[in-house]
């Protein structure tokens, strides 16, 4: 029996995940991949399969080893969104060009989490250390870490930081980490009317006026001047749609969409209800569909971050920008456990054509990893 | 040789028209069965081709009868507005059922062109008596009434009232002349921004706010409060146009449209500028274009209005409502000639399908016309 653990090359197994092709929703292949480099580094690794048609099935994996405090977990996804056509290697076979690797997920975030288990593997363990790894944060998210949160809990599971793997750097490796992310919520408005000939206005009632009245309403609305860590809330309507083509018809029916993005002096729900209350004092009949993706939070900046920012300028030589600016993550569900930092690699092919992360960076941030669990086991 | 001029009937000569199909622009055959009914009852004619596709070409007919004060004319058009699919009867095969005549221009306005003529033929000849019919009343308008205008100058014609045969009544023949119209101008408003995601704003141009802000002043906008002869300006939005699929993105373009139906203390161009003014104040970079249909007018209610009203009357028993509402028609170049009241047929079928007029009707209306000849003769 060989008592050495195999050390897993980042590398390799980037190019192993991005092989297992995981367009989102994913399971399957990609987390026998990640299972099988995880079992030899000690880990016990428990898989479970979420949902249905068309938001699921989505397959999750937690994986622990050690016990006892403190309780490091790595979050992430396998998940990858679709190629699109045009790549110039075919996105799921990984090839090397230029020193950059090029695959779908190679930035987001295959190459984190093989990172993450290199780094792994050369730390010795030190009180518990966790892997929450989903199949889905990049589609509807509601069988994905939501489920592992409760899974956790079920375990009795409760880390005491968490780092997200997610591509946070956006010039250069380590220029900045995410401390929290703004809250989204985006509001449909449907108000009816009734047809009528624009020569006989007094037997129609247009919905255009209420609707203009509603959305003036709410481009007056100030929500804040943003806070120590986050700008200003902000309220953009996104569409309006009417869809008449008779110059000489008024319209039975017209809505608008908004986006909300919003900082941790708002809840979604109530910026929905506020928005709510406009919308029915100036068209009664409307109605109003809103849907929050996640409310804001913030990780304010303290042992995590500071200990993440040693890691990083200790190998780079430089200190990160704290941000709380972008999109949603699953961080959004993780930062109701405990203080959650985002850090991983260079973003700006994420999402896109040729997506490629540099096999530079993918060994400096293994080195960075690794050394965050040295500074966490001596916290 | 015949000296006898041969009297058209009223139905048959409505059947040759309906059957000499003429949708919009028109020309050619059915002004030839209007040339050889007006012929024999001793009429000039005068036919003439105008404009180019698409607009184009158009027939204009113009006739005269006689010479001298007073000079009545008689407006029409002889196009008419596409069938639509699923008559009873082919649309173009003129058929009576239950004393209804079925046909495309049945009641607008191959009835009242008809009954005018009937009516023409059993009236001696007195001062100058003539029909001013376009190919294109249904279309653009752009190379009929107004070229008939100019070749009636140019022959030094000019009329001292004017009938147009449009339908005008309502519930039954009779119960509504039109003794002015309203004017219409339609605007079409373009706001543009610049394109960009939600979670960034300080980056993108957001035009939606803009174009509320337009659309908000102007529905404050009171115009009038009516006047003697016409009910309020109004200025309604019907349509608003953003095409934008994506909740995370501020669109690049946001547009809308007006109909402005207005009476005659405005001027379509006056209000137009008005409009403009408001846009380029709120959005320096938008573009307007407006299109007048035609100005207000109004024949105040005296000798012309007082003498169909008589005729109408003394035929049938009731006493005519004066109207402004509804629509344009070509009274509107008319009215800068002399008074211009419109008069014809129930329009409840006009540009359905299945259009139809009653028998009676077109004998009643063919009476009536020419008890106002008559009338008008002892002027
Ligand atoms: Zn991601
Ligand atoms: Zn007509």
């Amino acid at each position: 029996m060989d008592a050495t653990p195999r050390m897993p090359d980042v590398v390799d197994l980037t190019k192993a995940l991005i092989a297992a092709e995981s367009v989102t929703p994913a399971l399957g292949r990609v987390f026998d991949v990640l299972e099988a480099a995880l079992i030899p580094l000690g880990f016990m690794v428990e898989r479970f399969i979420e949902g249905e048609a068309p938001d699921g099935p989505v397959e999750n994996l937690l994986a622990v080893r050690g016990s006892g405090a403190p309780h490091f977990a790595f979050a992430g996804h396998l998940d990858v969104v679709p190629p699109g056509a045009g790549w110039t290697s075919d996105a799921f076979e990984p090839q090397i060009r230029g020193g950059l690797l090029h695959g779908r997920g190679a930035v987001d975030m295959k190459g984190a989490i093989a990172a993450f288990v290199a780094a792994a593997a050369r730390t010795p363990p030190t009180g518990t250390t966790s892997l929450i790894i989903t199949g889905d944060e990049e589609g509807p998210a509601i069988f994905g870490t939501r489920a592992l949160i409760e899974r956790m809990a079920e375990r009795g599971l409760k880390p005491d930081f968490c780092l997200v793997g997610e591509p946070t750097s956006a010039q250069r490796l380590g220029d900045m980490i995410k401390i929290g992310r703004r809250g989204s919520v985006n509001i449909w408005i449907d108000v009816p009317g009734k047809q009528g000939h624009v020569a006989y206005p007094q037997l129609a009632d247009n919905p255009i006026p209420k609707l203009v009245a509603i959305l003036a309403e709410i481009d007056a609305i100030i929500l804040d001047t943003g806070t120590e860590w986050f700008q200003p809330s902000n309220i953009e309507a996104t569409d309006i749609t009417v869809g008449n083509p008779a110059t000489n018809v008024i319209p039975a029916q017209a809505s608008a969409r908004l986006s909300i993005r919003y900082n941790d002096l708002h809840r979604g729900d109530d910026l929905a209800a506020r928005i709510e209350a406009i919308v029915h004092r100036h068209a009664p009949a409307a109605t109003m569909i809103a849907r929050v993706s996640g409310d804001a939070f913030v990780t304010a900046p303290g042992a995590l971050s500071t200990l993440i920012g040693d890691a990083i300028e200790a190998r780079l030589g430089l200190r990160p920008e704290l941000s709380t600016t972008g999109g949603t993550s699953d961080a959004r569900f993780l930062s109701r456990l405990c203080p959650v930092v985002e850090f991983g690699l260079v973003n700006a092919t994420m999402h896109k054509l040729d997506e490629a992360v540099a096999v530079e960076d993918l060994a400096a941030l293994a080195d960075i990893y690794a050394d965050i669990l040295t500074r966490v086991a001596s916290t």
